[in-house]
């Protein structure tokens, strides 16, 4: 009988091993694959300093920042607490080991988040966000835009999820160069927003929107145009273009993005990567290239990672100027939705063999063939307890894929059976070939 | 200028880059290890409900739990803290989770903990455990007790740390009984701890201890004498033979050791694993199996794994029996005292290649040359940023192993030269044999 809930508090993800091991599989994808473009891992405390947090932090994040308190600590305080993302830390982290760093730095991180949101389905309180960034001193080329989306790309990509994957990218200073040249800077924020909401509304809502801002019929027609863009680089840097807006951060904007769009082309990604005017990604925070990725397919799952160019890292640290680009593939949520839609492969949870030593008298045998076989990186378990040989057998089917017994004939005979639990075929070990561990293994 | 302290909170580890992948490379080789030992990984939250973790907790350990609060919850409230060890979150899992396992249960967890220690040298509030235990319902046989420590000598030996490492294995029982034995029942809180301090001071100080307690002294002598046996396994068996002692649990004790130092051996761990009669490992919690181990070449590093057998994992939480046996790397601590000896490999930190382009207009082929290095698994990067090209290949020496110059005669001439920047030497890399990946790189 239970004496106490043992439940995991709300809005935590808690698995079971065999899911444990398709979410750790794309863990590990991930961090591999961020390794393989260059990002160097950095691992920064759970806990910062409040002072820290609250530098970047406000409105709805401030309220759900977790403060840690000692429990021996007389009176309560709030100068320690959980970080809710890694930009900040990742900030802090810049400033502070500055001189140990070789700009631009090409950092990743991952690691555990905590929000104190409402717990509700698919929302979580500590959840894993995996951040890709570059940081420049003082500037950075655009083409880091493109490094950082190409290294999300193939990680999903990675991932083997049997749907497409689609990058969807803009460029803030086209839709701040058009608002500057229609004369609309004093309504941007409210345009931003009425764009940033455009995918969850009907075009004809987003054009009622836009006319109840005051504005001109145009200049309506002349922005639902634009928000309407997207496809293919080209064609879409043209249609940019046909807008005749002269606006020098317009075209700026365009020139970047058809650079990023390029090299992604150029990279293989001309099918995964394409222009969207839609991409705004909140009011802030980026300043140059934005990016959502999305999977076709699976359209009500929204955005599965996002990112964007920023001005400055740093800028609430201190005065110098660490320009930067970066992107984020929150995991826990991804997760949970790619499961939810049946999309992540669940084959790794199984062992490669199961050593089913027959009585205690093969123990030691047992000790030795699992060692010789983990020496050849297969995962390898012995199983020590069950009743009778059966008992033993039909738990080795639920944790391995493979199963070896041992039995005094099997010693005797110096040839042991490997079985596939799940075609039934056998094949022979020779124990005694360990010259060369290369050979060990009979095919 | 800094505007604020960006220095991590006290107690925390933060590394730069290189340190990082000297500490990745351990823990990555933790992981790896575990699983080929047949370990399923599991991941509990880091927020578990307070009253799941005082359930086990106490004394000192009590005081130093971290509450969670939320910011804007108007009351303080306690009931969310930091765990503090991962044995209490897998109590809690086992009996959740218990349908959805197949004892006996190996798992393996790898996270951070947290304590609210006073910081000190060494010592850390935030910190890396990684653990490994075996968990049957109602009985598990003592053969799990060999493999665990053979899972967790494996593990350290991959480290490669160039010094030997020793596993110094007891029973708990074989005390127990001495004492049983001996009358001394009512003394064993004492004597325990003189016999777990006892490294600490010379034998001579030993024995004062034990006088201290008013024993005789023939008694003294037996249980000096008992304190120093350690060994190979069938001589310490022998000489605890000849100690004379009829007690049951002394017998028991004896056998048990004796089988699990008897399956190490035939693990091939005869060098690695002895009997030590010093070895106690606290008080409470462990009942027969007990382990530590030590670095013999740098014994002021104390103890760098430990474990053992306990009786019942989760009797905090249900009436149930579940009976197990674990052992713990501090990861933190250790590859701090690693590190401060010099023995961790420093190998791993920079990247395979960096690509360097000339100038913009290579930029796209950087790209190519790029994909088709990562898609062999190679981890490569790209330098667009630079004032010249000398700048370019300055920042390609700090980041990566080896170096690729692209310009228009190398586009030109379809061929690539990656430089070793360690040995100097050159090497041909033809761009378009791209039909067969495997034949892409020119060895």
């Amino acid at each position: 009988m239970k004496k106490i809930n043992t439940a995991p508090i709300s809005g935590t993800q808690e698995l079971t091993p065999r899911e444990q091991a398709k979410f750790d599989r794309l863990k590990t994808l991930i961090s591999s694959s961020y390794h393989q473009h260059g990002f160097l891992n950095i691992e920064t405390p759970t806990i910062e300093r409040t002072e820290i947090l609250l530098a970047k932090a406000g409105g709805e994040t401030e309220k759900q920042i977790y403060r840690v308190v000692k429990t021996s600590s007389a009176e309560s305080n709030d100068k320690e607490s959980l970080r809710f993302d890694h930009t900040v830390p990742l900030a802090r982290y810049v400033v502070e080991h500055e001189n140990d760093l070789h700009f631009p730095f090409k950092v990743s991180q991952v690691g555990v988040n905590f929000r104190g949101e409402r717990a509700q389905k698919g929302r979580f309180r500590e959840f894993y966000q995996c951040d890709i960034d570059v940081i420049g001193r003082n500037s950075l080329p655009i083409a880091y835009d493109a490094d950082v989306i190409a290294t999300l790309l193939s990680t999903l990509l990675s991932f083997e999820l049997n749907t497409p994957v689609l990058a969807r990218v803009s460029n803030r200073k086209i839709l701040s160069g058009l608002l500057e040249a229609l004369d609309l800077v004093e309504k941007s924020k409210d345009i931003f927003n009425i764009i940033d909401h455009a995918e969850k509304v009907t075009p004809e809502q987003t054009k009622t929107s836009l006319e109840e801002l005051g504005l001109e019929k145009d200049i309506v027609k002349k922005l639902t145009a634009f928000i309407d863009l997207n496809g293919e680089r080209s064609e879409v840097i043209k249609s940019l273009g046909n807008l005749e807006i002269s606006n020098e951060t317009f075209s700026e904007g365009i020139l970047e993005l058809d650079q990023v769009l390029y090299l992604l082309e150029s990279a293989g990604f001309k099918e995964q990567a394409i222009a969207d005017m839609k991409i705004v990604r909140g009011l802030d925070y980026y300043t140059g290239t934005v990016f959502e990725f999305i999977l076709p397919e699976y359209k009500n799952i929204g955005s599965i990672c996002g990112g964007g160019r920023y001005e400055n890292l740093t800028k609430y640290f201190t005065d110098k100027s660490f320009p930067g680009v970066g992107g984020s593939i929150g995991l826990t949520r991804l997760f949970y939705v790619l499961n939810e839609c049946g999309l992540v492969a669940d084959k790794t949870h199984l062992l490669d063999y199961a050593i089913v030593p027959v009585s205690e008298n093969e123990f030691d045998e047992a000790m030795i063939v699992a060692r010789k076989l983990r020496n050849k990186k297969y995962s390898t378990t012995i199983v020590f307890a069950g009743k009778n040989l059966g008992d033993k057998l039909t738990y080795a089917t639920k944790v391995s894929k493979n199963g070896i017994v041992i039995g005094e004939a099997e010693i005797n005979s110096e040839t042991l059976k490997s079985k596939n639990f799940e075609t039934g075929e056998t094949s022979e070990i020779n124990i005694n070939a360990e010259a060369n561990p290369e050979d060990f293994w009979a095919d």
